[in-house]
């Protein structure tokens, strides 16, 4: 194995410090950044490495708000879990239940995000924002897929963060082509798949998130970001009033033990 | 083993939904939040149950901005190799970057606030703050313990963070006893241990928080917050500008295979 | 919200304990488990629930082998910082470490698995092996798909894992269809492929794997059992002869500060 | 700040490999570790960087065994529920359970490892093990420490698997310092504190792990190596027999709604 050639070396736009300054950006921290930029702007910046807009910081702030806190999702259950398990540590606790963040309850952002960007392909439609949604839906149904964003199991008559945020993004001059294309599949889908479902808060984050010109494959992470700030507030409360230990109770006094179920091998 | 007697019930102040709406800290989710707080208010909000004033908000917010990125912190350097090497789950790459927030790298935070926190047992001094620092740094030397927060490897003539928090608290009159103390440490321990040393930024962050009335067992989990929105920036720097690889690369190139050294049994 | 209407149960074959007794699988996990049974006859007996042959055990265990460490892989690299960062943590950083584990760096092993076992579909080919390979490396060629398991960066003359795992197969009479058509690819893709790729090692692992009946959505999780133990020596290697450091620093002096390069917006 | 002098090197008894090889702890990886070593076997190995002896190995997988599983801990239910919500990510699902390996409920075996070293300081003592045990138990209730290892929450009359794996221990001429001490500790205790607990499995463990020399930084580790065979359990079952949307239910839909409890400010 040859010795690595030369020292490499390692570029990167973010943090550096030197004996007398630290940097962020390319701004000084202490004097540009501790004091002047908010926090929901300071990680669109990380982000993009470009300073958003003021309207752009409302608009993103007002998704990270969407999506921190959902009460007992399983990421809260877990958090709590983790910590009655090993309270010595708090960024273990915190990064169990940021692994839920996956697919499934915290990735119709990311999967809202993405398919409002590809049916768009980087293009504004030359017909309205409605026969451009029905040629989308009607595209889904007939592949027999579901349209990321659209019904809800709790919300069956419209999510209220839906219409709250095309409202701030329209304030904010900053409702683009994907809220555009999502707010038409809401209105035009029902002639179509022949029943009526709301347009999910998951899913208009992902669009907004989409229209603010953010990386596609850092949707999930924005999610995060909020959820994390969530769980924080999930930890607070379970140190002051816990619960985690009757979540624990309440599965392991309700075990029911039965017999193994052999897999594979001769049954397989 | 008995019967769980009745179904528990699990009380939370953070999120809540119904059919119809969606409430948040017992304010609608979509009317009062969603737009109109920001990321950092948020946060702080979610972690004490009270809306924090202005004032407080900026402080909170300058102390994310000083914690958020130090460039390759080991921190840094997991979440990219991680997403290197499985690219697939961005909710991975951030949890495992979270993971090294323990102790020795982003726990003086906590430590500090801590240290504050037990010297001061709640109240004022009677005396002057300096001559309370120096009862608490001789205390401290006498037991030949560390001061939280004192010295820096780099910023060896002071870190820049430091005098910009203290300003920033003043500003908003917000410079508590934790800050007091704090200050007071910098100017007097060149008398007691005999060599000056620098406030240092994550220890400045620490007694911040603290007089912000925020709970000491989650100073640490605000440093993960801010860290989370760092870890994004590195994850977004990696995507468009990977250096994972070459990391990798350094470091499995430049291995040096040895013979085992056994561990315990005869010789043990 | 309705109450939830009767206690729930939560069936389980795996451990139960009542006051005097302690079972894991339906038996006394002291009397015929504890002193009885190996740690990975224990682990495929856990992910099966049925007890393996002695010859499937030695095989699942060679596997197991071949996957526990392969020296400074990124996986082991992420354990070593995060053990540096936080050493009060060893769950943080062996979780850390694990999170590497996904489709790049150790899923060869679930997606050869997985592609043998759809290539087969349950039956054995009624023509010869080597005939059934060329179809099916001949169609994975015209869809420009690779071959999981064909192909090593380093071990371009064969990967010595591949011939062994054969013969220990073969030894215990478990070379069954999942292994039959991998080696039938190692031997007829050079005709089709115009190239002579060696069969590697995590690629023959999911063969073998597959070839005992384990679930396939597990076969991950087998390698990510294997690299906890290999995980577990990088720690105890590090703890006594520390390199996580040397890493650190041998990335942060290297750091090159650059000009940020905005992201979206106008330019986006 | 400087260049790094010169490429630095990073030693590794471990896992390596060039062309045509690959070794792990100096031996070939192909020949002599896969199809001759147990995975137990080689997990101590790695650890230790020593061949265990079959009496060794045969104690270390007892440990293994008695720590695998014990049904719906918080660890299974956090693995599960995290697998609910990101069945993608297998690897995220086993790391999230294993975060819950902390001081509390999988802690106890180092703890009791670590206090039984100490204790012994080692040395044997002059006296007999009674004798000393007297004088361990006496200082502990003095500074009204708990001794690890002492009481069962739910098996009171005694924990099956410590007298099980004491009788394996002294099959294998492995009955040590500290399993002596630890019995001894169950002998005495009553007529010191009054009343009498069981020795518990995980108290046992750490002692037996001590008498095989490992090393007391990594008892933590071994215990997350055996629950890793555990949680790879409990996806197996939850992929076939799902709980974890039941148990996410039973806590959701029995949610209680309650008024913000504001935490410092005023009131701080």
């Amino acid at each position: 194995m040859p010795e690595y050639p030369t020292a490499p070396s390692y570029p990167t736009a973010l943090g550096a410090s030197s004996r007398h300054e630290i940097t962020l950006l390319g701004r000084s921290l202490a004097d540009d950044v501790m004091g002047e930029v908010g926090f929901g702007e300071l990680a669109f910046w990380l982000a993009t490495q470009r300073r958003p807009t003021k309207g752009e910081a409302r608009v993103f702030e007002a998704v990270l708000a969407a999506l921190a806190d959902h009460g007992f999702t399983p990421t809260a259950i877990v958090t709590r879990l983790t910590y009655l398990s090993a309270p010595d540590s708090i960024q273990g606790a915190l990064a169990a239940g940021l692994l839920g963040g996956g697919s499934r309850f915290l990735g119709v952002t990311e999967d809202c995000g993405r398919f409002l960007h590809e049916a768009l392909a980087g293009k504004q439609p030359d017909e309205s924002w409605d026969d451009f949604a029905r040629t989308v839906v009607a595209e889904q149904r007939e592949a027999r897929r579901f349209i990321p964003g659209l019904g809800h199991h709790v919300h069956k008559d419209g999510d209220p963060r839906t219409p709250r945020l095309f409202a701030i993004a329209r304030e904010e001059d900053l409702f683009g082509p994907h809220l555009n294309l999502f707010a038409a599949i809401g209105r035009v889908h029902p002639e179509i798949l022949g029943k009526t479902l709301p347009l999910n808060g998951a899913g208009v984050c992902g669009a907004a998130l989409a229209d603010l010109g953010l990386p596609l494959e850092l949707l999930r992470g924005f999610a995060l970001l909020a959820r994390t700030a969530g769980l924080i507030g999930q930890l607070a409360e379970e140190i002051r009033n816990p619960v985690a230990n009757d979540i624990f109770l309440s599965v392991d006094l309700n075990n029911r033990s039965v017999a193994p179920e052999p897999y594979g091998g001769q049954n397989g």
